[in-house]
């Protein structure tokens, strides 16, 4: 299994649903994915375990980043490859079930049994029904018994993020900034071969404020140290770094917005 | 078993502890249910501990948070229910040992075999004493082995944490603060109910500063985005909360302090 | 195995590397050491795996800090005792493998067949190259498999840290300092005694600012509350501490700058 959450991890909330897990299925191992996720950001959450759960088994995947608790917002298991998916019904599963091979069914979390408690309080539904439903899940249970089908093109989906190519120019959302400050675009490795950028261009890059000069490379390295630089990341997007230093603090960039690539002149 | 501590995720303290487990006992999962606790902060640890152990397989439950370290405070290990708890005997395990069904016996880490070395440095128990306490237990060794029996009543306690129920009002110490602001009060559904406050109800909420404007509700998604809740939280306190925002940040509330929440006129 | 990086906890970085060696060995358990190492900070990566890595049981432990991911630094595999480690070849391991026995043999990282992919994106060598390398080890690959032969006086290593000791005083880098403030010196509990310095000396202790009194002593509870302390730290080195407080707000400490400690006059 693997466990992705906003949880923190300051708190109990993310052992309680390792100890739940325990209970039920308890030769099965948890990889936790990351849990210091921006609190109920569902984007952000949706791009690590979609760039992360294919380097991990085929596995249940588990995540719950989840405003919307205590709504009549659906719980569902997702069957994506040969791994599912659980969590909330607010788009945080969809990215990462297409990175695993599309998606083949959905149910949603209505059976009972399969919760912690057949009375469950309202706050806490990654202890009292995500984690459970993994667990059993883990254990052999199939998905349809959890609840009845949810047809894939009614499973709620995040707006897809901003990406527009010209000749020369990309315009795209700031996906994820990491925690060394490199800037991953929505825009992807083929979008900058579609723009006409090639490793060694010289580029301007900007998120928002003042432009900066940049290159193009294939890895940090390609720059002198404190330099922009635009690259391929390592799971297929684009991203600007600075050569030892952080490109969200040169840029003053910040996640959600958009940043503009372009063929510097001359 | 379980792991509890201050001690923090940017060194190698708990990988060290988990190191001196996996030699006793390599066959022993442990579940880590918090490390970044405020230092020495033992009311706070043993909060997140008490509430966390319930939803976890009976274990060896290893908890260190110790200002007194190098002074003669003892290590202890409790026998409560079907769980062990093993750590300094500075009221940071006693909530837990009551949650997990009350102490049944007690003993004091004096037998020097079971520590990781005969003469121990002085500061760093957690590696030294109570990890390998912990791990022989969970290998079979019984707890009155480690040493001699304590009466449960010579246990040291916290003291209780201050609630006032009257009529329409509570006066209660804030217990937790969540990584998402949330603020859980040392009172309980029960004492929401004994004074006569339920779902609906219009009341004010002051942590020390200005009263604001709330109500009681089951869920955050009783009241409007940014709203103030009062709502029971998913382990039996009552907590409060801003729908999609942090009630820390609103209310200026501090650990320790003491809110008040009244019944609004009219 | 064991997995010490400064990826941090926000990303989904480290869960990608366990995903990798779950996938090649799913039956090897993995012990994070510390993913919060400052970014590209070397020399305290290796503090925290030298000091750490003795209180594993013999392992495969990876580790990487990667200021020159992408040039042309080697990855090596090193065998030490019973141990071997694998990353970078940077200096990052070679303090770890001289505190689990000393190097015995290294080996280049270039046999392709056990990268994750033939062909490698150049950025991500914690998941492509070192994560598989450790995990193939961990099921019984020989080291020099996994490439040419690197003689140990070939590894790159970190500049000595600094620690100067004469009669009554000592000069010593600030090694690290913990999640406590506890400022620790490359000096040793054999530097104090070759200085002269007992428990109960009176001495002071700077690091660039004013002198503050402090004394020597064998714990933190030696002196009262919210004084300053010197003692021997837990793995043999010294260390300078506030009783239930932080040396390093105290003294303005920063790591990799000086500390003087001297007798105190009188």
């Amino acid at each position: 299994m693997s466990f992705t959450t906003d949880y923190g991890l300051d708190d109990g909330f993310v052992a309680a649903c390792h100890g739940v897990i325990a209970r039920i299925a308890p030769q099965v191992r948890v990889i936790d994915v990351a849990h210091r996720v921006p609190p109920q950001d569902i984007r952000h959450g949706s791009a690590i375990l979609a760039q992360t759960a294919p380097y991990l088994p085929p596995a249940v995947h588990v995540a719950v980043i989840d405003p919307g608790v205590g709504t009549t917002r659906r719980g569902v298991v997702i069957v994506a490859g040969e791994s599912l998916l659980v969590g909330p019904d607010n788009g945080l599963l969809v990215p990462a079930a297409e990175a695993l091979g599309g998606i083949r069914a959905a149910y949603d979390l209505t059976e009972r049994r399969y919760w912690l408690h057949p009375e469950v309080p309202a706050t806490f539904h990654g202890r009292d029904i995500f984690a459970p439903a993994g667990a059993h899940l883990a254990t052999g249970v199939s998905p349809h018994q959890l609840g009845a089908a949810v047809a894939p093109a009614d499973l709620v989906r995040l707006p897809e993020p901003h990406v527009e190519v010209t000749s020369g120019r990309i315009h795209a959302d700031i996906l994820t900034i990491d925690h060394f400050g490199n800037l991953q675009l929505a825009a992807t490795a083929g979008d900058l071969r579609a723009a006409g950028l090639e490793p060694g261009d010289s580029i301007t890059v900007s998120a928002g404020g003042p432009e900066s000069g940049a290159a193009v490379g294939r890895t940090f390295a390609d720059v002198p140290l404190d330099a922009l630089v635009l690259y391929p990341d390592a799971v297929g997007h684009i991203a600007v770094a600075v050569n030892s230093g952080s490109a969200a603090a040169r840029l003053a960039a910040r996640r959600n917005t958009t940043m503009t690539v372009a063929k510097a002149a001359g």
